[in-house]
């Protein structure tokens, strides 16, 4: 076979990681997946398993083998603690580009006790400084692309569309205007979103100092389970989390409407997100790779999303398809209680991004998988007991917690007992 | 005795840290030092050691308690690794104020090596982020004291005089400007000062989120190394580091003046820093401690220096002083050959800071502590060996390493096989 050369995925074998590794594989990508499957054992401490029944990482890569003849190499290496073994990894390998999942990627776990805070500062900030220092070490010109998130911009600032990264701005010099461009000031609503702010200065810097090539991808919350790769045998089914800590609003809504639990509107579900299917994540890893920035370039920055919605919308839309009711809870976040969100996505566009939008077949596609698993699901752990500070409520349907939410006459929807 | 309240210094054993724990206690606070001793066993690490014979942390404190009559306390502690220890000294002691000195200082030392980069990101995030989650856990108000540096802002805008943290832009919306205040856009120059731009975000973060009051200083060059109360008795005298990586410009001049080393000009002298003596530091941080945020406002930030100086202006001025000689060094660093700054500092003159300026008093009385102590001086540790990239040559008297720098018709310093 032809390769199209040697990529590392830095946590391939999560819900992003696998389906991104299966996708460079059929393209002709040589793929080693390094994970230290650290998302499999917080299933376990959460008492929680994925909806979809995955296989071990060895069955997976197995079963790609058997069905697609591309074998994909998987080391099992801790970034955040085994340094020398990553950077020998890379000295050797030579890879032409790294994709970076390897974080503690969920809000709700960050804020779950002083150890999950810990947990994901130590995790995803000395596992970023690590790659970016044994790719350094190791003297290899390695393309990184970085997972990041929306929310490190915050949510919109005036109606203004959030640019890709860097923003220009006028300051004034001695009574004069200068226009001068800046990283977009960071604006984290949680421990896990701070620590993709902190990851933004490390690019920068090493990005500056040692020339590193760099693409960190702003990326939407994502929703979807299946793509063309993960369909081809059972075995690579893709992972789904319905849960309150790893699953994600969308997934979750079609989850709880097929399990017969009320939707979970956190707060007043005026928050506005950007969004992204899994099919487009992949497809917009692989357009990255393609296009890598030439050397000496900045940190290039994309956003990764296709739309963006209400969090209420989305509950009345699968509530329309399904049947479901809706239920407002007392918001377990610290933010807003609405938000604007115009986004540009340029960058991708350009590059040939087909953007898949809201549709009936994919939620339907999606509602449909969560029903043939939802004898696997633990009703208990829809409503994450995390908090973002100690005087927020708890509020499960059930329990004593007061349902501090309520609509106004004029339809606007209020919190009491919370602070904005 | 009456107290003006408890405080905590982390890093209280070290070169800020020791005379600020003093002049605290002198001035009738209750001060608990915390401090791992990391920066004695940087010292073991390096060959090296304070050019003044400083005593055991002990001898120091029985020292201060016979001199002042004052006791200060002591715990042996690695605020980045020993959480629970950390919070329940917060939890018991409840003190209004920490003082955050706990980090590694030293930017040569960060790029040593990839050990170093790693230990330096790893020690001061984590430490960092240790002190803020304890605050939170333990449930203390304590206004929370941090040494930053005049180095995140990079060195200087078009000759705008540099603010104090935030920073006003205008942004086009809709083709209209509005004006927003941002946190200033952070330019770290190495590892170490990486590390300090991330503090800042989790400063903003944990001010936003859970309330904590913090003060961030972004302190100048310290010289100088004697206070009132280190004179007070030879065993409370002050660490004085005359070597390449924690040795700073003045101070090392003075030492290499006193013992007939050249002057040491890193490149072409050019570079622009802000200076502040170690007296007018702890006086600082008596004010900021006399002055905390009040509950709700957000992250204080001063710019705590006094006065700005080229590099080669301050080797001039020590030459003529002590007749020794300049001699130009291939720069270890990856920077501009020359910068402006301009910076304010009208928080602290505001709360009745009174600058201590360069002055010939002063630098005779650091000449003469170097030259009394110069037998303790190890002329190999003058030049760091450390290098912000692989590529940068290690240059010292009596090496083979080639003179990169040169003084041209025009008076122009320029370098040569140096990227700026």
């Amino acid at each position: 076979m032809t390769t199209k050369g040697k990529v590392i995925v830095l946590g391939g074998d999560g819900f992003c990681g696998w389906p991104t590794s299966l996708r460079l594989s059929a393209e002709g990508y040589d793929v080693t997946i390094v994970d230290n499957l650290s998302r499999r054992k917080i299933d376990i401490e959460l008492g929680c398993q994925s909806l979809t029944p995955i296989e071990t990482i060895e069955n997976r890569l197995a079963a790609w083998k058997a069905t697609s003849g591309q074998p994909i190499s998987f080391v099992n290496l801790n970034v955040a603690e085994d340094y020398a073994e990553l950077r020998d990894l890379i000295a050797t390998i030579k890879p032409k580009a790294m994709v970076h999942f390897a974080e503690q990627r969920a809000a709700p776990y960050s804020m779950k006790s002083p150890k999950h805070k810990r947990y994901t500062v130590d995790n995803n900030i000395n596992g970023t400084h690590n790659v970016l220092c044994a790719i350094v070490d190791a003297g290899v010109d390695v393309h990184l692309v970085h997972l990041g998130t929306m929310g490190v911009y915050g949510y919109g600032t005036a109606g203004m569309a959030i640019p890709e990264g860097y923003l220009t701005v006028k300051v004034d010099i001695n009574d004069r205007d200068h226009e001068i461009e800046i990283p977009y000031p960071p604006h984290p609503g949680s421990i896990y979103h701070m620590t993709k702010t902190l990851d933004a200065l490390l690019f920068y810097y090493y990005n500056r100092n040692d020339g590193v090539r760099i693409t960190d991808l702003h990326q939407g919350v994502v929703w979807g389970t299946n793509t063309d790769e993960t369909l081809m045998h059972p075995a690579l089914i893709n992972r789904f989390d319905y849960e309150g800590d790893y699953g994600t609003v969308l997934n979750r809504f079609l989850v709880q409407a097929a399990i017969g639990h009320p939707l979970t509107i956190y707060g007043s579900g005026g928050q506005t997100r950007a969004f992204i299917h899994i099919r487009n994540t992949v497809q917009c890893i692989s357009l990255t790779i393609s296009n890598a920035p030439q050397p000496g370039e900045r940190v290039k920055i994309f956003n990764q999303m296709t739309e963006t919605h209400r969090v209420h919308q989305l509950a009345e839309l699968v509530a329309r398809l399904t049947g479901a009711e809706i239920r407002y809870y007392v918001n377990p976040r610290t933010e807003a209680l609405e938000n604007e969100l115009v986004v540009r996505n340029d960058n991708f566009m350009a590059l040939g991004l087909k953007p898949i939008t809201l549709n009936e077949g994919l939620l339907t596609e999606v509602y449909e998988v969560a029903a043939r698993y939802q004898d696997r699901c633990n009703l208990d752990k829809i409503i994450t007991d995390s908090r973002w500070r100690k005087d927020i409520p708890v509020d499960k349907v059930g329990s004593d917690s007061p349902v501090l939410t309520r609509t106004t006459a004029n339809g606007q929807v209020k919190q009491a007992g919370v602070a904005p």
